[in-house]
């Protein structure tokens, strides 16, 4: 999967990424619909060992475009996983209290803790995409926020979590007919938000946005991986796959028993 | 399965509570794991509406004596739902800032917003369980705390929020079987603890705090019912009946969309 990972320092060119590759897998759909769920199998059993050790954390961030596929990706990547092993810490538009603080404060407080694994749905990514495609702050501002960013994470990661972000990556017309969709469907019309269709005419500041970002903030502690997501059941294996290897490479091991248990006998 | 709710103001002897109760169910076991299967399948759409119409909140509690089958629960009745609209809230001894608060304060925190399922997996009611059985504050301190949890959840019924609470009901021998299974399985041993089998010892204490708890707090607003908890499967199909009972009864529809949505075409 090493090949959707950004290296550190290397500029990135999204047009050179196709949201329509297939290339890490042979099989077609319904191949790799059962490889996910093999794959799904498996980060439960690592999960729950994650939580038994309780050495580690994890810190997954979701960044996508509207429609991009955040809420897809948590359902049916996470869905089979113990739901007390898992957080998902959704970010929107701040509120007073946390606008009154800088834009790390309200991220920092639903980073995960020892054995846990949090979801970022949004996140502090925010504060150089949307804010800057709206010039909500100055670029003086959140250019300097690059360089926080990554210390931030650095520190994140020398303290013990291990951090991996995925930017899903839909082509403009993938995202057209998605939202066109959401629109036309009876049961998703309740999310369609005018807004999108707004935040659509941004679409290449967006990607430019992305793209300084991506390269900007990729590091061997925290490395982004920008994900082919057109279709979803190859966004879903891809993901699945990195996060099965993080954890597999983290050798983990149950605890040893409390002195006297394994001997003991329940009266 | 109102057969198993604690009716207001009544009395509570779990002696005459049957754990190994069948009765709401005519199937044997792989009847019942289809049903449940079946149910978490709605439980899953009904968490969707919930959460799209945002206007109601659920409070889960679930309470038991150890090896009583919470985390078991929480994995079996909510694996299947969108781990973005469902948080568990794990209560374990308070820490240091938590005790410098009333004893409602953590748990205060933590209640659900508009659209959100929370399940407390332990909760307050420690503070008239563990705390009254080994005396870690006055009688005359802990027995004032019916009347406060009473208000408490009153207020957040009043607010907007639907309380259920399941009391996990195993018997002495079947907790046996479980506490020595852990000992004896290497892969659930990191769980097991000597002081269980302390606790284990002061199982009437605890078995009279409960029914005390019960009666006291069970009401229309928030009721208790007592889950006949030895088979896992029986369990996790009578507590999967009662959430889609629930969520059922809330008539909830799914909101409006925007002005302009519905003839809009996306470019």
């Amino acid at each position: 999967m090493d090949r959707y990972r950004i290296k550190p320092g290397s500029q990135v060119d999204l047009s050179r990424h196709d949201p329509d590759d297939r290339s890490a897998f042979d099989g077609d759909k319904a191949a790799g619909k059962a490889e996910t769920a093999a794959l799904n199998g498996r980060l439960e059993a690592l999960q729950e060992l994650l939580y038994a050790e309780g050495r580690h954390k994890v810190l997954v961030v979701l960044q996508a475009m509207d429609a991009g596929g955040k809420d897809g990706t948590i359902r049916s990547v996470f869905e089979g996983v113990n739901p007390q092993g898992v957080k998902v810490a959704s970010f929107k538009r701040p509120t007073p209290p946390e606008q009154a603080h800088d834009y790390l404060w309200r991220v920092h407080g639903q980073t995960p803790g020892s054995g846990e694994i949090v979801i970022f749905n949004r996140s502090h990514y925010e504060d150089v995409l949307v804010v800057r495609v709206h010039e909500l702050v100055p670029e003086s501002r959140w250019r300097k926020r690059f360089a926080h960013i990554r210390a931030f994470e650095s520190m994140l990661g020398d303290e013990g979590t291990r951090i991996v972000k995925f930017f899903l990556h839909v082509s403009k017309d993938e995202q057209r007919e998605r939202l066109q969709e959401r629109i036309d469907d009876p049961r998703k019309r309740w999310k369609a938000n005018p807004a999108d269709l707004e935040e659509r005419k941004r679409w290449d500041d967006y990607q430019a946005a992305y793209e300084e970002a991506l390269a900007e903030t990729s590091t061997e502690q925290a490395p982004w991986y920008v994900i082919p997501a057109n279709a979803n059941w190859y966004r879903n294996l891809v993901i699945s796959r990195i996060l099965v290897d993080l954890l597999e490479g983290l050798s983990m091991r149950y605890p040893e028993p409390a002195e006297g248990i394994p001997d003991m006998r329940v009266v």
